[in-house]
């Protein structure tokens, strides 16, 4: 087992990382304060994973469960509403420990039940995904979407802990093995060229989830984010760069409906176009954009928009997004592999073309 | 105008209390960052002050507006997503202030809403209440209702200012005035027992409106709270005295049904309750009793629950309420006038006899 401390001050907090970690009850004994638990999963999950987690903790604690049904398209806040309902019928007081068990929609939405629940109550992350091990496991973000924007909703609310157990990787469906794997490479392409070269040599064997060298990738993400997230708890700043490829991503998540593209693959999508477009402003090399390509390839990931996205469809959402300040856009581009700048300096024939040309090339099939 | 600071550290904000001072725009330029504000109210206040203040702010600032329907009843979770939706729809991104016009109903929902739109945007309360005034102002409690419990789905959020126009006492029915008059008359009985004694001296010319003497009454009362949130402000310990009574008045709220008795007229009856029970634990004198009671009567306000109240209804929403912790009741007593304690040190026999008699002299009517 690896262990990593997100720094935060008095909000610091521990990420475990291993191999069959979800079995180990001290963990869990040194972030649960109460004597009440409610752990919140789904009905994917809930079959492989939520008897084991309650018989673990079924001895100590008053132990409740909440199993939401299974998809993005339930992050809402009527789901949101339905774990109140269940703290609240059984009882649950302030001394509650909230643990979500599931990928990043069941963390976001527990814990942004945690942020609420009685103005908030501990919360322990137990995250089965590559993509919720990787990205929503650290810094805080909570919330559900809402029909006119996603993540519009939510607060900024630390966990006590996270246990990263490697081995629910292996129930994983392989659309969402490569989902996560997005936003792995997005830490090498953002902040760390090191890491990029890494990835480039083992994503073969990733992709085959070998242990120590998934473990290996889901500590340095972590990490990589982590010292960002430090840096920038609220995001008013450099942690912007962790949404490399998202406000592309955004839209076409929003556009195609919640769900029908994984988070993931629009993200995929989406850096590939931020980084066509810093090569089109002369931040990258020719050469750079094809080890991009080639790296998210590998991943099996999307590296162009679906073939229904129009530029009308890509701007609509685009300047709806939140990371559009007060009506100029601002973007997530690369200045090198491994350093990512934000910018609302952007070329707009350059940025035109960037979209014409990934549009014409979706719809060409 | 006078000036008080809610010191909080980095989430210190400055309380104005004078007359007319809603058309001060210089005290909104001071607390508004961006360009974009939605103004929330409700479809009572809208038509008395919603017009003068788009006017004070339109030609600086995108104003939008939010008309709620009035009510505790709408205080949920649906009317939360009303405001969200609102914002959405108004583009507004995470620059907004979110102004807060009207009780404390919108002024917890509008307050949750900035807490939770995009993880957090800047906030203004303009209270019109005399409870909201001297209440929900003060220490950054946001919030709806859940049909299980009041306020279980909230948040901790401190406002950027709150502007206080007394004015706005004089078109508040009489019902909410004295409503508001009980949270005063609290703050005197749990920590101020001059303050108390000068309630008494000025009762009958604070229900009438006195306009300096209802400023230095709404001044003492934020004062006398902003130092007990100042001293905790996630109510881990003495923030806790702010809710005599309100363990009892939560029942009768939720018995009654939100919003068919008044919050301040379900404290009143509350804390009557729990002076009664602190004399019968030996903690007060009888003559004790008989002011306390005798200046909530003058304030119009009910010294004895709803008579269709029962023990069981009592026990069976006290045990669920948010300040029983862990099973074991705790309640803020007096050990004086002007002294409170939190305890669960609760003799059973005083407890039971306290609300037998009560319960028999209401339903005599």
């Amino acid at each position: 087992m690896r262990t990593l401390t997100v720094d935060l001050g008095d909000r610091s907090y521990p990420i475990y990382i291993g191999s069959g970690i979800r079995q180990q009850k001290a963990l869990f004994d040194a972030a649960i304060h109460g004597k009440q638990v409610m752990i919140v999963t789904n009905d994917t999950v809930a079959p492989l994973y939520l008897d084991a987690l309650v018989t673990l903790l079924g001895d100590d604690y008053q132990v409740a469960t909440c199993v939401l049904p299974d998809g993005e398209k339930h992050k809402t806040l009527d789901t949101y509403g339905q774990i109140m309902s269940s703290l609240l019928a059984a009882n649950h007081n302030r001394t509650t420990t909230i643990i979500a068990l599931g990928g990043g929609v069941i963390g976001d939405m527990a814990g942004f039940a945690a942020a609420t629940y009685q103005r908030g109550v501990n919360f322990i992350q137990v995250p089965t995904t590559l993509l919720s091990q990787v990205d929503s496991s650290v810094g805080g973000k909570t919330g559900v979407n809402h029909p006119l924007g996603k993540n519009m909703i939510g607060a900024f609310y630390q966990p006590q802990a996270v246990i990263i157990d490697t081995d629910s990787l292996a129930t994983l469906p392989p659309r969402e093995l490569s989902a996560g794997m997005a936003e792995v490479i997005k830490y090498g392409l953002i902040c760390d060229a090191e890491f990029l070269a890494w990835l480039e040599q083992h994503m073969t064997e990733l992709m085959a989830l070998d242990t120590s060298l998934i473990t290996e990738a889901i500590y340095r993400s972590c990490e990589a984010k982590a010292k960002v997230v430090a840096m920038d708890e609220r995001e008013g700043g450099v942690r912007a760069i962790l949404n490399l490829g998202h406000t592309f991503g955004h839209a076409i998540e929003t556009e195609m409906g919640y769900g029908e593209w994984l988070h993931g693959e629009a993200v995929a999508a989406g850096m590939v176009l931020a980084v066509d477009l810093s090569w089109r402003m002369g931040n990258l090399e020719e050469a750079d954009v094809s080890r991009a390509v080639a790296i998210i390839q590998r991943a099996d990931l999307p590296v162009l928009p679906p073939a229904k996205m129009t530029k009308d469809s890509f701007m609509a959402h685009m300047l709806r997004d939140k990371k559009v300040l007060d009506g100029s856009l601002r973007l997530v581009l690369l200045q090198a592999l491994g350093e990512a700048i934000v910018t609302s300096d952007i070329n707009v024939d350059e940025f035109n073309a960037c979209l014409d040309d990934a549009i014409e090339a979706a719809q060409q099939g």
